[in-house]
């Protein structure tokens, strides 16, 4: 193995501090397997490789960094590289960045996966977490334990009309073997994912770190409301069937449902008219619904309702509105053994459940599996905003440290 | 001057029926400068040189071909090959080639334009006429007359950050000669547009053809509206600044104002949430408000009140929200004795006033303007479903050529 100087979670992030800055947006736009994904996959392989771990992709894109020989019921830590558009630079990296500087910081204490009786450890990157290119969010961990069909993964189609096969073809990956891959889990005996916090929980319990106890429930749907395109200047305002009137009511009665109902959260925060000009009234407006809550009925419910006023809406303006499931994860509790186990080593941190999702939520009906999540001063996330202390980034490798030697 | 078979407006429009169609909103999206509309004015240039015109650019980008000699005070007819996003067939095509054949129509009656001491005639194609990607509606017109700052015009942004300048530079006009342009102007004595109806006027009223009495004052404007991007699962609704919800409430106002005030018409068919996600709040979101009415100051009021409600909704959010005025411009009537002229020309057509802004209507305060306006079927316009029959069409062209020939 080479011998690296150790580096912090601070100077490794600012590594790529510069790698797909949005200068529109502002933050960081690294959709999947865009040219700033990649460059960081890059990254991600030769920081790996520096530090000796053998590096290989998996058939559905994941990235694994082996400290220790490749096998089953191997200890498991990671996060992802992709951002929302105009996301912070904590959400996905901190995870890496965080991997990278325990694994030196275990070699500084003398650990050694997969020696001396130890588990091996691996580091893993997952694709498309955010959904933010291709509508469906945390794709790979769904892909590798089958929660998605591999057809329909394969067959989606981001905005400028490239399905997921394409991109992965594209990108090494070869589309005719993505889907459910028994011989990759199998090796994941448990999943720790560090992960920024993005609310303000930490701020309020003064602690930098704490130990995740579930992931609320949440699922994406698709409006589509249908109406009659015309010019914006002939046409009388009696005469119109504006999509985009009824949108907009379905955004206010998004906004009032989930207001009335306790810990629900529903956000509309993508908008796309056709044919989308000034002087045009739509023909089409397609809109996206994201709503969570604790109680998988409550969401259910809340979509429901949301929907029924959107029906209401849309008869009173000629228009039609259908409503599409993208995606929908139920409430996800993390094995209360791991759970027990992270809290008694990592004492004192509290316990706090996620409205986010994570690959960690999505694996965790599959094996055990855990999640810390780190002070966000701010409280703000999905935002350039976004911020973690530096403190705090070189702290939780040393928690994440902790957490893998007492687990290895 | 070549022989060449006189086309109708039918076939000439054929021609061009495969540029710039539009997969994914239907109809064609032919933005000034992009591929299809550089592929419509060579297929123009072409078309008017087989007919022995003399075709040349001017410093704003307008083509002129001339039939006779360039010189001043010549008659004028043309319209515009760019398109909105989506849009139909005839809404600018039909003019020009209402014109072409309309020259082989006058060849066919032995009228020659420039000789027998009949004044020149001249073809013109005005680039972004509908605005669609520099967001200024009649950009040529209002170069050529001075009506924008060449400065201004210089710096629109396209939404993928190119300056008109660029483009211009890009397509062989020089941005350093952008701007009023008094020799071009001084060659226009009269100009004629024809166009199609973009409303249902000429259904009703059973004729083919109508004079244009005058052109609706209309202008386009932007509400920016900002409030705090954050993550949608985590961040509870009362802690929420969404600028969606605002301008939800914005595209509700724009449709409750206009609906009482006879005669409004108020439309949001453009709106751009920042940064964009299904699973992010906006930062930001960037709406287009376009409003229409005969009384400029009726105009004016609809815009504030608007305005006033949108600054209510966006305090009552915690955002900010701010107004721009895009363009604007006051209702302008035609020529009295040019449509006068064309009524004489043009036995039992009636009178139409026009919701939709035109080339015509920028050029009148400056020179005697008129327009023709020919019925369309379905009364929408700007979408696929624009439509004009092809008797109707080919009707135009001989109509166009009785006035011409009666103005020459």
């Amino acid at each position: 193995m080479t011998s690296e100087p150790a580096n912090t979670v601070t100077t490794l992030l600012g590594e790529i501090a510069d790698v797909g800055r949005d200068a529109q947006r502002g933050g960081y736009s690294r959709p999947v397997y865009s040219t700033a994904e990649l460059d960081l996959r890059s990254w991600f392989i030769a920081a790996a490789e520096r530090r000796g771990l053998e590096v290989l992709t998996d058939p559905n894109g994941i990235i694994w960094a082996w400290c220790g020989p490749e096998r089953d019921d191997s200890l498991v830590t990671g996060s992802h590289l992709d951002s929302v558009p105009g996301g912070g630079a904590f959400d996905g990296p901190l995870g890496v960045a965080a991997a990278l500087a325990a694994v030196d910081e275990l070699r500084a204490r003398g650990v050694q996966p997969g020696q001396d009786g130890k588990r091996s450890l691996a580091l893993t990157v997952f694709p498309e977490e955010e959904g933010s290119r291709f509508g469906i969010a945390c794709l790979g961990s769904r892909l590798l334990t089958g929660a998605i069909d591999a057809d329909k993964a394969r067959n989606l189609r981001d905005a400028e009309g490239n399905t997921f096969a394409e991109l992965s073809a594209r990108n090494g990956v070869d589309p005719a073997y993505l889907g459910a891959d028994a011989d990759s889990l199998a090796h994941i005996g448990q999943f720790i994912e560090l992960h920024v916090e993005q609310g303000r929980g930490l701020i309020d319990m003064g602690s930098p770190i704490a130990v995740a106890g579930s992931i609320l429930g949440h699922g994406r749907w698709k409006f589509t409301i249908s109406g009659q395109g015309n010019h914006a200047g002939t046409t009388l305002m009696v005469d119109r069937a504006d999509p985009m009137v009824v949108a907009a009511q379905i955004v206010l009665s998004v906004r009032k449902v989930a207001a009335a109902q306790e810990d629900a959260r529903a956000t509309v925060g993508r908008i796309q008219p056709t044919p989308g000009g000034t002087n045009v009234i739509a023909s089409k407006v397609e809109l996206w619904l994201d709503v969570r809550h604790p109680d998988d009925a409550v969401t259910a419910a809340v979509v429901e309702k949301i929907h029924g006023q959107a029906q209401i809406a849309a008869a009173n303006e000629g228009c039609t509105v259908t409503l599409t499931e993208e995606s929908l994860s139920p409430t996800t509790g993390f094995d209360a053994g791991l759970q027990a186990e992270l809290r008694r080593l990592l004492p004192g941190a509290p316990v706090l459940d996620s409205g986010a999702g994570h690959d960690a939520g999505v694996l965790a009906p599959y094996l055990p599996t855990g999640m810390l999540f780190i002070r966000n001063p701010t409280g703000v996330s999905h935002s350039p905003e976004e911020a973690v202390e530096n403190s705090d980034a070189d702290y939780a490798a040393g928690a994440l440290a902790d957490v893998l030697e007492g687990l290895l």
